[in-house]
């Protein structure tokens, strides 16, 4: 039995170390030392050369070290019946959540203008609503959009959230389906986007739903670039239809030096960087994926292939 | 029995409207119609003219609607053995933690230097420590502080507190009392204030106490700004020794326009304004409260007046 390797940014041996505590008896091999293929049952990865996967015979379980499955799913060599996992853990969607959190409330609490008027030297009482008057919808309610959504609902904002199928959150009102999506838009004073990339959220965000947002709707994408129409999206932020937007993901990335988000007034930018993971959490989900198909149970979170996440 | 109210900020009709809901048979004055002194049970306010308090024979309670209760503690004419509660309603605690939050997030994400960076059009990704690896220090764990500490374990911040006693938060190291306090700082590097105004606290944080924690540390108050030595702060700022400050509160309010703070690089400010409560949120206290001296129960959380909180 052996696992192979063909991780991201992070050194292999991060992942080898917490496999080895876990499962003394399987090898665990680097990309692309593979040895003998028929000995590889599992793989650790985000994407291998085209025709690989098909290689190796007894693969059992395909885990990414990422949250977007893109570079496995366009792979036709990966036969259909493999599972594949996505890597959502819980430092992703803490350091996700701390992404969001600064955003929401950086606008809540109107933190751009305090600057300004710490500036001129200004002490002045900014007024801000409630937070159970502000309503806050998240689009994509899985186990990051979740962990973001019950945080929100601990500073009592007003959430809801936006997804597939109807989802049960303590405190967040679920709108699902094409169907569900205007009355959730109307009622997003603050709507936040952690939709995976899939033919089915490309452009989703176009004049027409931005324009169903209430006036003075501010946007968070920290989800894919794909997601956004970005000039629909500018033109709703020069109407001002939109009061701003936080992006951390664009179409084209990096973002080309010459993009009008770069420079607009109205637009706060990180450079894809919302969340982070690290090994020692990513390795907890992939090990308990491997003693449950050694034990012959049933998967739970798999990539569904057709929705592509 | 009737209640007597001389509430701050906010309109007497919107306290008024929950206490005739919970209390038909209890009449509300707001001051200065008094009535019939000796009908007066309760109290709700911040302070009376000096001598007032004596002239209510039948005075059972006293609540403030703020956090702090200085106006009522130096007023000797109310006598000592009337319980006095703080207010710290939920909302309060809710939104003194979203902006704990923003500027624990802000410090840790590296927001300032994003912006700088978009401001150059520069897609660089700043690395920024694990959560689990920044250690977090809170000043007080009443009400807002445990709801602040939560939050922050929530997304993984490695968090301790401080405080008179020790406290049993989940997944909070406890550090209390004089003993306790340079092991803490020692260990913080997020230290945020949350600490009341009282003798105890006054210039808590002086040049010995910055220069215990560790270097780099990065200091949080939206507690008082009595606590804080100001020219020691600003001197650990300009040695290095502390990376940067968020401000919400002044020795002086509002802050003199010629003070180092405005203009500081490594000063983040808000004029006093933390947190907000409204009457719906802070009734439910008081109308607890209420509700156990007519039942003869005793009071839990009164203001210790020696500690002066």
């Amino acid at each position: 039995m052996a696992l192979l390797i063909k991780a991201g940014r992070e050194a292999p041996e991060n992942w080898i170390r917490a496999f080895n505590a876990a499962f003394p008896d399987m090898e665990c091999r680097v990309w692309p030392e593979v040895g003998k293929r028929e000995e590889i049952e599992y793989f650790l990865g985000n994407e291998l050369p085209e025709g690989e996967f098909a290689k190796l015979p007894n693969l059992k379980l395909v885990a990414g070290t990422r949250v977007g499955v893109e570079g496995l799913l366009k792979d036709a060599s990966l036969p259909r019946h493999i599972p594949i996992i996505r890597n959502t853990d819980r430092q992703r969607a803490a350091t996700m959540t701390g992404w969001v959190l600064y955003h929401v409330i950086r606008h809540h609490r109107r933190f751009a203008e305090f600057a300004a008027n710490q500036q001129a030297r200004k002490w002045e009482h900014l007024q801000f609503t409630a937070p159970e008057k502000l309503r806050i919808g998240i689009m994509g309610l899985g186990n990051l959009g979740g962990t973001v959504a019950r945080s929100l609902t601990a500073l009592m904002y007003d959430v809801a959230g936006w997804s597939r199928s109807p989802k049960k959150i303590a405190g967040v009102e679920s709108f699902a389906g094409a169907e569900g999506l205007p009355a959730f838009l109307a009622r997003s004073d603050v709507l936040v986007s952690i939709l995976p990339k899939t033919p089915a959220t490309n452009d989703l965000m176009n004049a027409e739903r931005f324009a169903q947002l209430p006036k003075g709707a501010y946007f968070i994408n920290c989800g894919r670039g794909t997601t956004v129409d970005e000039p629909a999206l500018l033109a709703a932020l020069d109407s001002g239809h939109l009061s701003g937007a936080a992006l951390d993901v664009y179409k084209v990335e990096p973002l080309p030096a010459d993009h009008p988000f770069w420079g607009h007034p109205k637009v706060a930018m990180t450079p894809h960087y919302s969340c982070t993971g690290s090994a020692s959490y990513g390795a907890e989900g992939v090990i308990e994926a491997i003693r449950k198909v050694r034990a012959g149970e049933t998967l739970t979170n798999t990539v569904d292939r057709k929705e592509g996440y």
